[in-house]
């Protein structure tokens, strides 16, 4: 996994459990791509004090994963609900020989598709 | 949702972010059924104490599932699942009368069912 992908998906997960501070600080950063120096004049902080908050961020982002794991289930159940995804295209594959009560089975089908859709935007 | 179930969610997804004093009071409670008297003499605080801990965890507990709300995906997904595991059988169903190309689709419906089990399991 990227570190940009996972550093994403870490302050998903856990962002809220930052205070407002640290928050405004971590999205300068990493999301609008701010430098130190630029955040330091514009939140009139030392660049050091910048440099300490995002590296006291990232630790307890860390911290947090440590404990509870939420991006490495995320990241198994997304794969899971992908699978079940691919199983669903494969009967639909499997039907366009076979036109035999195509009708009900595809409309299951395609109602499997949706839900896999709805978890996925969910996790 | 009961009280109790509702509780018992909570400490699984955010127990681990209680310090190990405070698990170890409200499992003594909420697990163990012991009382506030015998939880206090067993670790030799006051009742008083133990009483003002177990309301602290409740409180953390609660805040967390405000600020990332958990508990909640957690219902939602489970739901969307099952939902899943379902149409599954639906359609196994509706093959007990139709024997053509069975064996592909029922077979790719039980995989269906193994990856709904195993994100049950992981969620």
């Amino acid at each position: 996994m990227s570190n940009i992908f996972k550093k994403t998906l870490l302050y998903d997960f856990y962002g809220e459990l930052l205070t407002k501070h640290q928050k405004e600080i971590y999205e300068l950063y990493h999301l609008n791509d701010f430098s130190l120096g630029e955040i330091s004049e514009q939140l009139k902080i030392s660049r050091q004090g910048v440099h300490d908050t995002l590296k006291r961020c990232e630790k307890q982002l860390e911290n947090y994963e440590n404990k509870l794991q939420l991006v490495d289930k995320f990241l198994i159940n997304k794969q899971n609900v992908e699978k079940i995804y691919n199983y669903a295209s494969e009967i639909l594959d499997s039907f366009n020989e076979d036109k035999q009560s195509q009708e009900i089975v595809a409309n299951r089908i395609v109602s499997i598709q949706e839900t896999c859709n709805r978890i996925l935007e969910d996790l």
